[in-house]
């Protein structure tokens, strides 16, 4: 990320003053944010790490020159993939999170009353240490006592996971390009089946229909041979990833079967959790179910692979 | 639009070789496409009309230095604009539109069997020439002989409308900075419901609950004051558009009960357009109901603003 006059590429090259998202997972295309004041710069193990003052989106987090969330609207995110599983399922106990290190998936399952143990498995220690320091609002998920941080690979941390220990898993990971690659691979999905219990529930971030379809293709397919419940895919606007949406795989394990599109534990129906985690900013039932819904051009390719798979029906 | 070297400001002064939209409705902000070739530059009376061949997009229609469509994502914009409100109510037979000088609005109304007339008053001729000249599968939409177009002001054509003459009125405006300002305000809105036949419906251009909840309350209190049938706020995704995002108020006259939420009349369920028109990409009954679910963010706002209004409840 470092040029040699120590200004970040993504800068200098572009708008001066403005930060542009450029990447060949979207190739062509690129949105900018006016910059304010640059607050972090760091280089981890694992990834170049930005914090940014911008002019109208609040604080922004950027991890190898892509944004992962901006002040104003990681609630569309965080609440959508963390309710949309844990709404699905009656008193989800047991919750691992893997990626995520920002904390803001677990200030949205710590709304949950019913769960008593939370899990987060982060590859890179620094971005959960600038969330805290930066994304006070965010990392505030960190302060629920039920939450145990484990600095780690994910991949390596499911597989030592006894079998069938978690009601849901959600993978908070950033694109199939960097550290996160593996998570979208058949043996992970595979370990995460079996750290399920029978009738137990994923989420994984899932990319864009209107950019990804060839890779989301291959996790639907992937996702029906692994998981033998139910596997749907849902999706919902976030102004500031690349084409303004984002989707997310849902699927449950062999068992008490889930309907995913129609909550049964809805979050939004029980006002306790306001007190402590402020109210809910975009989820609610409704958009819950809609999520599910898909343009006719993203359902003729995931209903598609349904058909080509189920031969003989 | 232009600088005084003869090259569109929009592009030398950003992203060399790229067209950046920046404008004072989405501060610090800005969505930056790939330039191939600039294909045509012009100024007409209203404003500045450029189309470029992007690199990822197709060819793209600019006007004012703002994306109006892009040959990649138009279907979700024009599908959902003209099967929203002709989808919800049974037979339409007389539709105005009033902009859309693309054509790609009276596409999909010609989708519709039970339409016998579509007017089209759209103020900028160039808009017209250029669209049959450069998109030529967006322009289709004038072939249709049910098809009469009159170039003009919609305001004053809306005016000479008999009382109760259309079915249907769509309202496919550019933001509120420009030629179209007066189709966001209420005197306009009058004009629409007096031309509309009893339960009649409305679907305009309302802007991006990202961005302008502002300017979408505004609306909402306009409609809720002129239209006494339903009035209903929906969204759909375009990822050209700023936030990536773009909404649609609908409406209807007193009269017959218009449930915009539950259409009637499914295009989709009927394939006899498809030889003519080809497949609907984006539209579908499913997408047309999830349409109206709002995130909590701008439900609130929205339904606010029905209470506020209706203190004896």
């Amino acid at each position: 990320m470092e040029s040699n006059n120590g200004t970040p590429d993504s800068i200098s090259s572009v708008i001066p003053g403005w930060f542009s998202e450029i990447s060949p997972m979207w190739p062509g295309e690129a949105h900018s944010l006016k910059v304010e004041k640059i607050l972090f710069q760091g280089k981890s193990d694992y990834q170049n790490v930005m914090v940014f003052q911008s002019s109208t989106y609040g604080k922004v987090l950027v991890l190898d020159g892509v944004i992962q969330l901006t002040e104003r609207d990681e609630c569309a995110y965080q609440e959508m993939i963390a309710h949309l599983p844990l709404s699905s399922i009656p008193n989800p106990k047991k919750v691992l999170v893997i990626g995520g290190g920002d904390g803001g998936v677990l200030r949205e399952v710590s709304r949950h009353a019913s769960v008593e143990k939370i899990d987060i498995c982060e590859i890179d220690k620094m971005v959960v240490d600038v969330s805290k320091e930066y994304f006070p609002n965010v990392a505030v998920g960190y302060d629920d006592p039920r939450v145990s941080l484990h600095i780690g690979d994910g991949v390596a941390f499911l597989k030592a996971v006894p079998e069938g220990t978690y009601d849901a898993v959600i993978v908070d990971s950033s694109d199939p390009i960097g550290p996160a690659q593996e998570l979208f691979e058949k043996p992970f999905f595979e370990s995460v089946a079996k750290a399920l219990r029978p009738g137990g529930v994923v989420c994984t971030q899932a990319e864009s229909i209107w950019l990804h379809m060839h890779i989301i293709e291959d996790i639907v397919a992937n996702c029906r041979q692994t998981f033998k419940g139910s596997v749907n895919y849902a999706w919902t606007t976030v102004p500031t990833y690349p084409s303004g949406v984002i989707g997310f795989m849902l699927c449950s394990t062999e068992g008490p079967t889930v309907d995913f599109k129609h909550p049964i534990n809805p979050i939004d129906a029980d006002d306790s959790h306001v007190k402590t985690n402020g109210p809910l900013k975009f989820y609610n039932s409704e958009i819950h179910s809609a999520a599910f819904c898909l343009p006719s051009f993203a359902r003729k390719v995931i209903d598609q692979k349904r058909i080509d798979e189920v031969p003989y029906i």
